[in-house]
């Protein structure tokens, strides 16, 4: 099968970023083997799922034999794209962003490093301003900052009507990957990706759950 | 087919949520009559999906003639539970807190109605002060807030080694619906529904698809 295949659903991904953990966990715990019995029951999929989401990347453990915990692992991890350092801006120094800046839990030993590495804002009060040691640069200065620090990711922190705006700026400075807060569906080239945070379905999903309390558990997507 | 099936995919909830946005925008435009072909396009998936997700909710539309955008919009409205309006504490008044206590888009015509009813604290400098038109309470204050104003739903905006602490107060306070903004799983009674906020996962799916840019626009779960 090949490195590259045509079509994988993005459930897949958020999938084998599931399994990732599961193994990290195993890893952690000095278990050396595992199956897809396992990690359907810890993902709370099935282990057909299982089977079919690893197939799209190629052939992992032995018929009837399982998966080695540390192979699967750094095979997830450089498929993922999660054996290497992602640098990180944030536009939009509001309540959302300050609390962005100063999350702590963008690294985890074999499961992801996220480095943020810029604060943007426009506001004058704002800028110059420092935030857990990372000083607030103008959006003007975003070019200059993503071509110093290799940026690879954009968050939009700022106001919905100010999205579009901030998604331009970082398409601009040559950022490839926009993580957006801001309810709104961003344009932006082919080559760069966009993943939304929508909290909002959270609570709704969760209406849907206190109504039917009876199915919160079922999490297979064949079932 | 009953109204309450034994087993629906946490993948059909999110796609009802989908379905049901796309709904409202026809009938703004003034749209009468869909079909499961418009809205798999619109959505992302296939018409198959479409038809297999609301087979779980009973028969809607004529075959061959799809659906009377109003008549479904409604039913997916109640099915959902988001035909009503939802009361909502926020417990931790920290940057995360105070950015969703003041942010705007927790009701949109015909689509969900949430209303923050309740922001909590434990620190007594955050205790009393005023954010929003509201008055932030002690943690104590919580079971008769949730009494009082009938809350539905708790945000858990604490730090990570606080989040079971909170839990368990939103619990005894009797709200049957948690949000949760902590990296961490929280251990709840059956009867308790508890939707995770993963930014990292955006991250972390954000990291693949910058590394397959060929990939992104695949959402189809059935591909």
């Amino acid at each position: 099968m090949s490195d590259k295949p045509l079509s994988i659903p993005t459930a897949t991904i958020s999938r084998l970023v599931t399994y990732l953990r599961i193994l990290t966990n195993l890893e952690r715990s000095g278990i050396n083997r595992t199956s897809s019995d396992h990690l359907a029951e810890e993902a709370q999929v099935s282990a057909f799922q299982v089977r079919k989401d690893l197939a799209y990347f190629g052939r992992f453990g032995t018929r009837g034999m399982g998966y080695t915990v540390l192979t699967l692992r750094r095979e997830l991890q450089r498929i993922l794209g999660l054996n290497r350092r992602w640098s990180v801006v944030i536009v939009g120094m509001g309540r959302l962003g300050q609390a962005l800046a100063n999350y702590r839990g963008y690294s985890e030993s074999n499961l992801y490093d996220f480095d943020i590495k810029g604060l943007i804002d426009v506001d004058p009060d704002k800028v110059g301003s420092s935030i857990h040691g990372l000083t607030v640069q103008h959006v003007g200065d975003l070019e200059g900052l993503s071509r110093a620090a290799s940026v690879d990711m954009g968050f939009i922190t700022v106001p919905v009507e100010k999205a579009q705006e901030a998604a331009d700026a970082l398409v601009k400075a040559g950022v490839k990957g926009i993580l957006n807060f801001a309810p709104t569906v961003l344009e932006v080239p082919d080559d760069v990706a966009v993943e939304q945070v929508d909290f909002l379905a959270g609570m709704k999903r969760l209406a849907f759950y206190i109504l039917n309390p009876h199915l919160k558990d079922l999490k297979d997507d064949d079932a």
